[in-house]
């Protein structure tokens, strides 16, 4: 694969299969070349969160700081798992460390898989130990299968920017599938650069760059109980020391969105049972917030997503999903489009043609633009249609 | 039919087939014999309602008050229509009046099915005419046909009460079965009484019914623009005019909790694609309002939806929509039971009886319990499950 987290230069990788999952790769180790280096991660907001979201939340109390590296396995989440399973994600942490030379503050753990079971251990183990001693730059694609659960495809990203003269990458993976709704919405995503900057500025970029991003997508409205996303910058791009008066800021920023973007897209893509993407951007709100909440009611409206799902230019569920929000709307100053053609404005629907929105929708991608003419709120959510697979999905997956 | 809104003394009703629809009966009148009677009604939160919701707002600006009769249309929602949708629902009142002897201000107006198209007014008129003529106290079945849509059944119930030695009846009808969401949750519903009270607390206690009935009630989350549920009370039963310190007014409030009870799990139970009906009843929060809360939020869980229908008793979805909700959650003192038996407490599952689980999952009503040993707050929230049928009826209906 030519999109890898190793591209940023000073980082190795390695994607082992240690025998938690029943085929397949399904433990990673992604690493700093070298010592310590800022780490920023944003994390579940779900009130019941996975062993390894306290070990995050314990090593790293502001979201950021330096770190060594992470260890991810997939196929049991470590949730729901008691003291025993606090012990299980610090030990995991402590195993690798031992491996690279450093200290377990330094290393981050992510599970994702079955909930309320203890992780078999012993395996872990074993599968650190091999992960540990395969590290490499060599783009090795078996880190992204390994952290794979329901994703039917691996979903990676790359932007590339000038920083002080020199080349600066921002490299990312993620999985996600089902369980994605909007508050931090991709259960594993790691992130890497070669920027330098601080552990501060590096926690600033990234939720900026996840609130229009992860957190801006939704499959079914429920948040995972594991959801990470997280960065490491090894510094060895040579620019100077990032923050938010340098002149390389914003461009830095852009690659940091332009990679999430790519993710979060990835995810929908992949969404459970997803044969589309529907774009519900929101413009002509009372604030941001109220944009955010009306095009969040369109992502989350299983009548929608179904008509979607139909190809059915049903404009009275884009109008109903809008009314019934916490957000200020007015059908009188309200408009909505799809795929660039106006369906309702002034209170009624238009006279449209209907055969021309219908080939939009036949499309993979539905873009729907709803104008609240009330202000400059602006916010674009992402989701999927909802279809017969996702109910097969969910319905005959059994615990 | 035994349940019946003519059951009460001093109604009358009739349904008719004027053309709206393609099939079937699809204009109702329900009217008092004799003159105007107390009435209330409880309408949509959607801030994009229909014409007959304005209508209701403008003749009952404070939700109750003195009514002669209510004429129901399905087939059309007249919403997003414009003024002249506002003109078609006052003159469809107007119409009623005249033949009934009376002003358009003591009409109310309620209209179901597609969005953004006009009434076909000549033959709405001549319906009204029609049922106005038809009108009698012989629990005419074709007035509940008259108000379904993709409803699969007839919906109504009766309840009976001794008020100051006199027998007092309340009965209802409803329709609905898909946008079906948590503020005002039915789509249309009438109820009738005998009972004599004042329009003051005939609001009441029909709000207070509904709260813990329609608005508990999901089946997709997405709100109606025509909801509405609206109540008369003749004041024939010749009990003393009842009032919230009357000796009767719990056993009053009980028989409407009653009716509205069983109309909105009957809701559920022809929700679009159904096979169960969910109870998810939640006790120990730490307010009423949290408790409302996290029961929603398992009950607006697609995952948790698609699990019951799938018959898997998966307790992790169970905790995971509780951990995600605005409600304080904490999983150590939280403790779940599906049909009675304890799945998971003390922050870990339970190793329990998984085959008894399955059975109980197997029958029509699945029992979730939640007890999350905060305080004393409690709510419970009915849903059913979501299938493949669910997303054919929307997938495939076209606007």
């Amino acid at each position: 694969m030519s999109d890898h987290i190793t591209l940023p230069k000073g980082f190795v990788a390695a994607g082992v299969r240690c025998g938690i999952k029943s085929t397949g790769e399904d433990l990673a180790i992604i690493a700093v070349e070298g010592g310590e280096v800022p780490a920023a991660v944003v994390l579940t907001r779900n009130q019941v969160f996975g062993a390894p979201i306290a070990w995050a939340r314990s090593i790293l109390p502001k979201g950021c700081g330096r770190l060594r590296a992470m260890v991810i396995n997939s196929g049991c989440s470590n949730v729901c798992t008691g003291r025993k399973g606090l012990r299980d994600a610090e030990s995991m942490a402590l195993r690798a460390a031992r491996k690279l030379g450093t200290v377990k503050e330094k290393v981050l753990v992510a599970s994702t898989g079955v909930i309320g079971r203890r992780l078999p251990m012993d395996k872990v183990r074993a599968g650190i130990d091999d992960a540990a001693g395969a590290l490499g730059a060599d783009n090795d694609p078996a880190v992204v299968r390994a952290i794979m659960t329901t994703d039917t495809r691996a979903k990676s990203a790359v932007a590339r920017a000038q920083i002080d003269g020199e080349e600066v990458t921002v490299a990312g993976i993620v999985k996600g599938a089902g369980m994605i709704a909007p508050s931090m919405a991709t259960m594993i995503g790691v992130l890497t650069t070669d920027a330098k900057i601080s552990p501060r500025a590096l926690g600033k970029a990234l939720r900026g760059a996840v609130a229009g991003s992860f957190n801006a997508i939704t499959v079914d409205s429920d948040t995972s109980t594991s959801d990470t996303v997280a960065i490491f910058a090894s510094g060895a791009a040579g620019n100077r020391s990032l923050g938010p008066r340098s002149e390389g800021w914003p461009v830095f920023v852009e690659a940091m969105k332009e990679v999430c973007g790519a993710l979060a897209y990835a995810v929908v893509a992949d969404g459970e049972g997803a044969t589309k993407v529907i774009h519900a951007a929101l413009r002509g709100a009372a604030s941001d917030s109220d944009a955010e909440i009306a095009a969040k009611s369109i992502a989350n409206s299983p009548l929608l997503k179904c008509a979607v799902n139909g190809g059915d230019p049903n404009w009275g569920r884009i109008v109903m999903a809008l009314g019934k929000s916490e957000a200020t709307v007015d059908p009188e100053s309200l408009s909505v489009r799809i795929g660039g053609v106006c369906v309702f404005s002034g209170g009624r629907p238009r006279n449209f043609d209907v055969a021309k929105v219908e080939k939009h929708m036949a499309g993979h991608d539905v873009e729907i633009d709803a104008d609240l003419g009330l202000g400059e709120g602006r916010f674009t959510a992402l989701t999927c249609d909802l279809s017969h697979e996702y109910v097969t999905i969910n319905a005959d997956y059994h615990t």
